[in-house]
């Protein structure tokens, strides 16, 4: 997407061999600065640390991890040791373990020395890939948009809860790609935008949507359920960071308050997620799926601008003040509409969402 | 409650004549002042920038206002003025109203020179009253929490939203009083603490509650839903500003989340409110009762210490960010499983609502 007159992505790499460019998400909206990537760990640092996010984008960043690694030293225990390192990373979203996963098949069957380049073409082939799924997902979802303009015959009110935007993939986005696309073909539509606390992923969206020019409106993750109640919402969309072949949606925290809500109200609520963030071998994601536990700093600290416009944070709760940060939660098949893909759009059901998926049949032949 | 080892209250005056003490909810918990309201404008001002909140508490401050009116100047028009400024400060709350109505019927059959003493004298006897009705209402909820605590043996995890806390009412608070009478009996309690953006009042909450010694834990709004589906709550405890006599729950904007959450989880959730936040006239929230909606900077501007442990703010989103910030919404009757008042724990019915209050029948009477 354009930031100004140039087009960006969220990571890219000028070379094979690298270094890899990063915008630094932890400074957004507030500055906007580009970092480099250089080793493996200063990649595993990186999605740690949250300056790349995004289910989508942190599995192309492990991937270009791994590319890096094989530049420096492409042996077997590099291989393996790097893709530990980068799987450690965050627990929660598939795409991590994805990524790394076709690294692997893809390099582990080379020699050593033909690996470098494989390594580096494969990471591009990936990112390029999440380009192309994501702007599938975005034709397929403004059919949604476009039968709900034709319901109402005015703007179509959207929420949508943390960042699933152009930066928390390579390009377009997951639950903003239907939104881009919606915007640039001239249907009216209005976006409610969570500010998603701890981390106020909201931020990255309302600055993401105002680069656009797509009109939105920032509010307290408290004022989802009120505007449905009161008919302010037409359609919640949002990312995954992983889904269940059963369609349970795994998502940053507060998801599915915003969906009990949806159901409660009758809106509809569908997750965004191109096909790597399906995780084929878990059916329930309250049994299956670890929910990443954060540090209590991001409810402590607030970034922002000072009254100079500097960069500058405040303590709001005393260190002595004990923090609970869980960083994602379910929402049950059961309050999902549907699931948007490159696909198309499935209900959540397993049966529905392996019609659209034929090959991933081996894994359910594989548990039963 | 005590800071330190000094008893406070969160309003109070020393003498007949004013002026009236507040502790400054603005700079909680980065700073404790207290200041000093000598006149109605002065009070005004406090109860729509906060520095006083709570439903209870501006009621009581309110009253006060009006009493300080009548020292300068006792005539029908200062009363009615000033009655008329201060019940524009804050729509949604009903006891800002209910008290307002209490001094006028207690001053408007008087001759001017009567006047200040009796107001005074109301609005002390009004203040009073709300720490004696605080804590009738921490006896009746005990007895929920001793319940829970049979159940399981173990400490009892209970959920809130906002401040409802000593400093949202003139002493013990209404959802916190109950949690603090179970604490000095010595049932085990833990509450989660919600941060309740964008005023953050969950901060005044985690202070009250590590001040008294409570175990506590600091969460965003998005994470109630997520523990509520792991089992990692028992009770959900919230005050309001305004309950209808049919038991819908008007309390600040996000409590209606969590209110789904725990009907969809099994997780009992009680609003604890004195008889005068019951709105005797207004059967139906959704249409009967004007939601606030406060400044934007609300949202934008997130106040806390700076590195050196000053006060200090940053702005998170840019002006040109547009938000919306509705400050209440409505939980309906049917997602409540009881009101804790200071005569005990009705369901949020009508008919169980009327029995306690048995007085009250004529607004019905005059309804029908």
């Amino acid at each position: 997407m354009k930031i100004g007159e140039r087009h960006y992505r969220s990571l890219w790499t000028e070379q094979a061999g690298g270094p890899v460019h990063i915008i630094d998400q932890t400074r957004l909206p507030h500055a906007f600065e580009t970092r480099v990537l250089d080793s493996p760990e200063a990649t595993a640092e990186a999605i740690e640390t949250m300056r790349v996010r995004g289910a989508p984008l942190i599995g192309v960043a492990a991937a270009f991890g791994l590319a890096l690694a094989m530049s420096r030293d492409p042996s077997d225990e590099s291989l393996a040791g790097t893709a530990a390192r980068l799987a450690s990373t965050r627990p929660t979203a598939v795409n991590l373990a994805w990524a790394i996963r076709r690294m692997r098949e893809a390099l582990e069957g080379l020699a050593p020395g033909e690996r470098p380049a494989a390594a580096w073409f494969e990471a591009q082939a990936i990112a390029d890939q999440d380009v192309a799924l994501n702007e599938s997902i975005g034709r397929h979802g403004l059919a949604l948009i476009e039968r709900e303009h034709a319901a109402h015959r005015r703007a179509v009110n959207i929420l949508t809860h943390c960042n699933a935007g152009w930066l928390a993939t390579v390009d377009w986005g997951t639950a903003l790609a239907p939104i881009y696309l919606a915007h640039d073909k001239g249907i009216p539509v209005h976006v409610w935008v969570d500010e998603t606390r701890p981390r106020s992923q909201g931020l990255l969206t309302a600055w993401e949507l105002a680069g656009h020019g797509v009109p939105h409106t920032l509010v307290a993750d408290n004022a989802g359920g009120h505007l449905m109640q009161r008919g302010r919402v037409d359609l919640v969309l949002v990312g995954a960071d992983r889904v269940t072949r059963r369609g349970d949606v795994v998502n940053k925290i507060g998801t599915y308050l915003k969906a009990l809500a949806a159901r409660e109200n009758g809106v509809a609520f569908y997750a965004a997620v191109p096909s790597p963030t399906i995780d084929w071998e878990v059916d329930d994601a309250m049994s299956g799926i670890p929910i990443e536990e954060r540090g209590g700093e991001e409810m402590r600290i607030v970034r922002g601008l000072d009254g100079a416009g500097r960069p500058a944070s405040v303590a709001i709760a005393p260190e002595t003040t004990p923090v609970a940060n869980p960083a994602f939660d379910v929402t049950p098949a059961a309050l999902v509409s549907g699931i948007i893909t490159e696909k198309g759009v499935f209900a959540a059901k397993e049966t529905a969402l392996l019609a659209l998926f034929p090959r991933e049949r081996k894994s359910q032949a594989f548990l039963t």
